[in-house]
């Protein structure tokens, strides 16, 4: 398992030298942020971005994300444009030598909480969601109050787009996916990149928007979309580990070690709170719902070697900015997983050893 | 494992309520700082820091240290004073509900390094100890260079103490400790207090004054001065393992689960760069010269349940304050310690559970 940490660039109040300074870290995940959504990724920014990071020691491991504009969810007929500089930023990134490509598949709205600052008891804070709270919201309405989420969304801005949504259900979107992924994986494979889409966040559909890329079943559907090895899965424990008909462990099983399409793994843990409802738990098992050692072990059981990296972290120790993306709680919870990750691999190369 | 984390009282830059926010912390390891050594702790102000621990959801799981006066170590007569103000400083400790203390018999000088401000490459600083820069000063010449070393020692300085100590060789010391220890456990163990010594740091003997607690038997020696479970060690990784004569991971499985007096574990990781020399790596294995899965593996195979902590860390991230006890280095320590104790702990459990 290569460590690996998100860095939202020169803007990020999180220090590029500070990342490469956290034991063991090797790479970094992070996105060229200023080309709008749906244009060509210029290779020279590309290269730009990888030279900064191999400045401080560390290697660009994956891009996340390079956003899908939502005329391709939609399957409106500008999307073949897009499709087509989607392909090119691909080719771009092959040809500046990243390897894996992460991004989604969410109508209009990415990861989506109810609260960003929820105090914990000890003074620290983290993010949650509580089906009631969005429930109580209409955004067709205007009554979108999430924390965090870009209101400045669009042409027109988000009314017009809901609306252009109603005609997509689920296996519209399905269809939309598929004709996506048909012209996608054919650039990615000729560029060398792994492709690694991420599951819905939360796993369900929220303001009537259909969400697909939710559980195991689905997710066996969208890798039988296309028979590639870079067409997989970046899969994340706290999206898909907080429902609790998930069994991630299993998936890590199955859809690594089994199928080998496991590009890129995301690591937080969850406490389920209700129905529908959780609190992002900081990392370590005893906090959470998921056991982080069971997880670890799948990994290196398989023997996992692409990158992984400790999602979402509490804001602790005083730390303001991007709720989520401190430095802090998530350096704690790459070094926590990279304790139980040497311990899982080396209990299994013992008996080895020992012959 | 108990996970604990040194603090130094209100004046440590580093807060009670950031330690409290590491997870998996359970406990504090501190002192009474504004006593003169030698004399007896107020049971008042032991039980003023366990409500302040308390506080912040940690328990006061050690002291460290009650330290000896140097009469003792010396075998003056005077050290009959101290040793009964020793004595009534447990009492005092066990009266407040203070499980283990940590203390150490090292003449003159405690742990030392030639440089507290090593800057490795990728910008962060650590501790170093080279054999050759502590070997061109002469103490007793006043050519004393020693960072972090307090200067003001003593009645009269540093001359006159290290000439009385022209009488005490090897075995001398050995007399002086086994005076001490059989006045010292009686009150210990009447106490309900775990004595704990420190090994001597570096384990050689430096200005030609004598060391003592330096290698497995010599430790062996040591317990057996006494058999009492309140007579025991503070088993530290980082000052044993910097000679490799010393094969750490054997001493936890014979003096913890052999013998069972392992009362505190001391966990940091050393990279031995030369003759009696070495550089504090930061704790991860693949840093240092001392495989801290194994280690800690040692630790979970006998089921060691007292505290640990993550023992000095490099300075990284900005941070400022006292050399190798900054909040963030050692927290990541802790949390990558615990890691590797969750799944040796698991994975010890997971045969007995498949039954």
């Amino acid at each position: 398992m290569e460590m690996t940490f998100r860095w939202y660039g020169e803007d990020d109040p999180v220090k590029l030298e500070h990342i490469a300074q956290i034991p063991g870290m090797k790479g970094i995940v992070s996105a060229i942020y200023d080309i709008p959504v749906g244009e060509e990724w210029p290779v020279e920014n590309i290269r730009a971005l990888k030279r900064r990071v191999e400045e401080v020691g560390l290697r660009l491991s994956v891009i996340e994300s390079v956003p899908v504009h939502e005329d391709i969810k939609l399957g409106l007929p500008t999307r073949d444009r897009y499709i087509e500089n989607y392909a090119n930023t691909l080719r771009n990134l092959g040809n500046a030598g990243v390897p894996v490509v992460c991004y989604n598949f969410m109508p209009v709205f990415d990861w989506t909480r109810s609260d960003l600052n929820f105090e914990l008891p000890d003074g620290s804070t983290t993010l949650i969601y509580e089906e009631e709270t969005i429930r109580r919201m209409d955004p067709k309405l205007g009554e979108l109050a999430l924390p965090g989420w870009d209101t400045s969304y669009g042409e027109g801005g988000l009314g017009p787009l809901l609306e252009k949504y109603e005609e997509v259900d689920e296996e519209k979107l399905w269809e939309n996916l598929a004709y996506f992924i048909e012209r996608i994986i054919p650039a990615a494979e000729e560029s060398g990149v792994k492709m690694a889409i991420h599951p819905d966040d939360p796993p369900w559909p929220i303001f009537g928007l259909p969400r697909i890329m939710t559980n195991r079943d689905n997710l066996e559907r969208f890798l039988n979309l296309h028979d590639s090895p870079c067409h997989g899965l970046t899969l994340c424990s706290g999206s898909l580990g907080c429902d609790p008909k998930n069994d991630f462990v299993e998936m890590v099983r199955y859809f690594g070690g089994v199928r080998d399409r496991v590009h890129f793994a995301h690591l937080r843990n969850v406490k389920i709170t209700g129905d529908k409802s959780f609190r992002e738990s900081g990392h370590l098992s005893e906090w959470g719902s998921l056991d982080f050692y069971e997880i670890v072990k799948a990994y290196t059981d398989y023997g996992f070697d692409g990158p992984f990296r400790s999602d979402h972290g509490r804001m602790i120790w005083g730390e303001t900015g991007r709720a989520g993306y401190g430095l802090y709680d998530r350096a704690l919870g790459a070094v926590y997983i990279n304790g139980l990750a040497e311990a899982t691999t080396k209990a299994k190369q013992a008996p080895e050893k020992s012959k």
